[in-house]
């Protein structure tokens, strides 16, 4: 989208004189109310200035950024999910190694009886790689982060609000599950979504392509 | 931003009948054209709707992005990158693990006389150490990914075309570079540049922080 040169002229005005009424920003300008009146409908429309009345506009600070915000609110988390890989707990540290490396994996999610009791990233691999344990003969449960200390998503979350818990939980990829059973907390493993998810959406979203 | 019920609609009939003219959606509404026009023209604006002079308007299948897209054009990388870990090449395998845990990194960049040489990842040092190398006495330098295989961006560069970058060379991080000498292809290291700086982004933009 591009902004006319009255309108940039108008933002500007807004910016330093506001709140400031449509006649003050037309006088300004040295051009009628009706004249303007369509660009600060647009930049009224578009969130960057904000209008009170009998105050008049004020400039809000945004950048029409409000359109993003929907979109990725719109997005949900099982539209750009990846597979994960799952692993039962019981399997030796060497084996998830072997595994990561297979599937070139940043972690790998760790079932009991089929549901997830735990995720073992490679940092916390190369830890235990560089100790002294018995890499063949000690399970992976005896390493990995175990429930509840582990930020899930679903399939219906938005893929923001993943992106949010990556961003506060400091964490690199979520398993998304789907619940089972609420109160017992049997969650299935259906799938990850990890910061490269939100590196592809944010360069599509960018190229259009989404 | 919301659209208004006209707004809606009027995308609605464009995308069933155009390329329609402005006075055909008028009358599909039982509107002016006068009374539609600013609505259409904030629509091709935001470069949802498509006007051909002759032809009439039509559908761009586009969401009003091209103000993400611009914005993060725009934003530099010097405005929200990190600070790296760098480490000289003759620096042993395992000293730079342990400067990897020490900072919490994913991966460390390696420099010659003070220039960028190699980069080291968790899974770099995760291969290693499974094998029979002696951590203690071997250079970082023998096992590191090295110039020119390493992917970089400066810190004038966009955070879209470092996340590009990401995605199109598979990598996490990308060190930002200086360049000092062309000729001699001699880069000072300034900063690093990963997923997670553009998860931040994707988020604070979601939140309109930026």
């Amino acid at each position: 989208m591009e902004f006319t040169k009255r309108q940039i002229k108008i933002i500007e005005i807004v910016k330093e004189f506001g709140p400031i009424t449509g006649d003050e920003i037309a006088g300004k300008l040295s051009l009628s109310r009706a004249t303007i009146r369509p660009d600060l409908t647009i930049l009224t429309m578009l969130n960057i200035l904000g209008a009170r009345p009998k105050v008049g506009y004020f400039y809000t600070g945004k950048s029409g950024m409000t359109v993003f915000s929907k979109k990725v609110s719109s997005i949900k988390v099982k539209d750009t999910m990846s597979l994960p890989i799952v692993m039962d707990e019981n399997s030796s540290i060497y084996d998830v190694i072997v595994g990561l490396f297979l599937e070139d994996m940043s972690s790998v999610f760790i079932t009991n009886d089929g549901f997830l009791a735990g995720v073992v990233s490679r940092k916390d691999l190369l830890r235990t790689a560089m100790g002294k344990m018995d890499l063949n003969n000690t399970p992976i449960g005896l390493i990995m982060t175990r429930m509840p200390n582990i930020v899930c998503v679903t399939e219906e979350d938005s893929v923001l609000d993943a992106a949010i818990k990556i961003e506060d939980k400091g964490v690199d990829s979520l398993p998304v599950v789907r619940v089972v059973d609420e109160d017992l907390k049997k969650l299935k493993v259906v799938g990850r979504f990890t910061k490269t998810n939100v590196n592809r959406i944010f360069v599509e979203l960018a190229r259009e392509n989404f």
